[in-house]
């Protein structure tokens, strides 16, 4: 009898672990349920694959959800983060595998205790960021250690970005993945984060105006700016004693300076709805921002408030994005600034069926060994095919595919709610990504250069 | 048998309700019961006064709050605004009429059907900012509207300062009322306005750089940033189709822009907490919010981060701070960014004891008339004595006090919880507060040059 994954959620995610389950399908005895009340987008080779069957699927109704849990082996969710816990618990009442993409929640960690105790394997933050970003770190990290190394430095920057072929745009930007969460990326408090030793504070207001580059061999110039709390892993990775721990979003160089002119604006704001924006001419809603002139454009108010120099390439980024065009017309009705810059961006940004993603990480791992600093730089560069087979898609779905693999063969001996931090999970994951050309390149570089021994004040 | 009135907190906006009060106590025959936790701090002329009674209070007592309004006519509530409900309950119950100087709570304006049908008033916003600013607003706007006139714009500025003679540092400011509210002033979400029909938006990190500026005749120019929301007394004034509605605090000018600096920092942030902060010195707390360079000095860093020359003034008023002083030690522990900035505020910035504080409010109306445009501009100054017989004290105070004795006589003929707006308040409560040397000068001045007919877009 083959063995049975259900996988909860069809969506877009979803394409390339499909794929590489049912490719598996026969070497494996595989035989995969697809879950989801929409699953007509599914391609012909998916949906009618001999190892494949369809189940239309309300996630809400826990009856028919309970009976697909209890009739399979190990589950996939592929949901929305807030539903992973309904599914959690009924893998843990029939004694099912669990795994997922997405960010271990406060309700899956209470639920570690039960989960060791029937010996089951809750595996999450299996995609790319969470996922892949973990399991390349820790590799090199034990690496290090294992060598009688001691971590000083761990740097961290992923982004969702347009490979270079369909990069046309003044932004060198397009969106991926969710529009809305990087529209309000860095919201919420300001960004923490240690260097050398010392705990460093960003607000939000000046997020995008503290970016540090990356080169890319081959890919050239990147920017970072910092994630709101890049001390979160600091435990799970071992990094207690390191001096310096960042994380990072990663764009091309002066997309930030130029988003900066939204966030100073104050477009990228959801905290409060305008009146009437249906209708609205793009240029009108820039003029919320700006203050009261019965003669000046809003062209050289904006210019004048935020000192934008007549050449800057800021001003053609945003005269690309149409932003002073009286004839633009707003759709949402009392929308927060930041659903319609979303909208406006939406316009401009969206991938053509034919244009490409591309992912990209960069890590920097700064360690003392043999009395010398050392530092190691790796990075990861995967390119999406199309719209659909994104780069995005293929680094979630991948390593969520393959990790299901490894707990189905049972690979993984210990039990619990966890993420794949350890050597026996994000060896053959790492292992089968390269198999798919998802791999990391490494280089020695000198060390950063921050100096542990006398830190300025 | 003397009216009794019953002061509820009796603490340092209490001192010049009191003395007005007992000052009136023998023609008006009041009896005043003044109750608190705390009342040693008030002078002999108030707890010896023949006419007064000191009755010790513990507010959370439901019992002994009960008994001490049942026994009075009249009960001021000097109270922190969250526990002005409680003793509003109890007046209810017994029957009595209440005056505060706070902003009316939801809960209040609840209570005003009931209030309405047992014939009370339960008058709130009978201070400064609120109270005096409705009052003289209302003056004039009822008067412009008598007259035939169709208001067109209006702004209003309140302030708390330093007296001229006592305004001894580079900021010309002194904190004169609660230094909390002054630190995190204008933060929880975009100043919203309206100038010319059209809203307007300014994000907190922009509001001290879209200031005003406000002359007052002896007095010099003053700034102002526009407060969290214009438009709160839109209807109660009777201004739905003024086209300009913008309300604002006063500084002296060059405070905002300074200010802007631990904005922009992050420094008034009052959302997280630093680790270890006591014990940290000035110039670490600096640092935290500083980009890491093992050469560069804090001084450097954020003279090029924020871009502040050589020689702007700016610069002398962080010096006389000691913000980059590494032997001044932040004494609270695990303080949010907010409560270190005002622990280093306040170490400058308090009022000495022969000093004096001032108030200053300006209301600018515009109105058409017989087709004309005009601008009347009124505005108030006034000084404190010391730092306990302060303006802010005087101001607050004594409205309150003039509001109850028009109530218990009689004279307020509205029943139901309420603000100051209607001429049979404000007409009276105005021309006692002008005996008291508190009145408004008015100017006319040339229309803004805000142009209705032709909004620039």
């Amino acid at each position: 009898m083959p063995r049975r994954i259900l996988v909860i959620g069809a969506g877009k995610s979803a394409t390339y672990l499909l794929h590489h389950l049912l490719e598996e399908s026969r070497r494996e005895d595989l035989q995969i349920t697809i879950a989801d009340k929409n699953t007509e987008h599914l391609p012909e080779s998916v949906a009618k694959h001999e190892r494949s069957e369809i189940r239309g699927l309300d996630i809400g109704n826990a009856e028919e959800r309970r009976a697909a849990v209890q009739a399979t082996d190990l589950v996939i969710s592929m949901l929305p983060p807030t539903l992973h816990l309904e599914v959690a618990k009924d893998c843990l009442a029939f004694g099912k595998n669990l795994i997922t993409a997405s960010y271990i929640s406060p309700g899956m960690r209470e639920l570690d205790a039960e989960v060791r105790k029937k010996g089951l394997v809750f595996m999450n933050e299996m995609g790319l960021d969470p996922g892949i970003d973990h399991m390349s770190a820790m590799q090199v990290i034990d690496r290090i250690k294992a060598r009688g190394g001691k971590m000083l430095l761990f740097e961290s920057f992923t982004g969702g970005l347009v490979a270079p072929e369909s990069d046309t745009n003044l932004w060198n930007y397009k969106f991926t993945w969710n529009p809305r969460n990087v529209v309000l990326a860095g919201q919420g408090g300001a960004a923490k984060f240690i260097q050398e030793g010392t705990y460093k504070y960003i607000p939000y207001h000046k997020l995008f105006r503290r970016t540090e580059f990356l080169e890319i061999q081959d890919y050239g110039t990147f920017e970072a700016y910092a994630n709101r709390d890049s001390l979160s892993y600091r435990k799970a990775y071992g990094l207690e004693d390191a001096l310096t721990l960042y994380r990072g979003t990663m764009r091309r160089v002066g997309f930030s300076r130029a988003w900066n002119i939204f966030v100073q604006l104050g477009m990228t704001d959801d905290s409060y709805r305008i009146e009437n924006s249906r209708g609205m001419s793009y240029r009108e809603f820039v003029n919320l921002f700006l203050p009261y002139s019965p003669t000046d454009s809003v062209e050289l108010k904006l210019r004048h408030y935020l000192k934008i120099d007549q050449d800057d390439i800021i001003w053609g980024k945003l005269l690309e994005l149409h932003l002073f065009d009286a004839g633009r017309k707003i759709r949402q009705e009392d929308a927060t600034p930041a659903q319609v810059l979303q909208e406006i961006l939406e316009a401009s940004w969206t991938l053509g069926p034919e244009e490409k993603d591309m992912i990209v990480m960069y890590h920097k791992f700064g360690y003392l060994l043999n009395g010398k600093k050392h530092q190691l730089d790796s990075n990861m560069v995967v390119l999406g095919e199309d719209r659909r087979l994104t780069a995005m898609a293929k680094t979630v779905g991948l390593p969520v595919a393959i990790g299901a693999l490894l707990i189905l063969n049972g690979k993984v001996s210990q039990p619990g709610a966890q993420i794949p931090i350890r050597e026996e999970v994000y060896q053959p994951v790492l292992e089968g990504l390269k198999k798919q050309g998802i791999a990391f390149r490494e280089y020695e570089v000198p060390y950063l250069g921050y100096n542990p021994d006398s830190v300025a004040s």
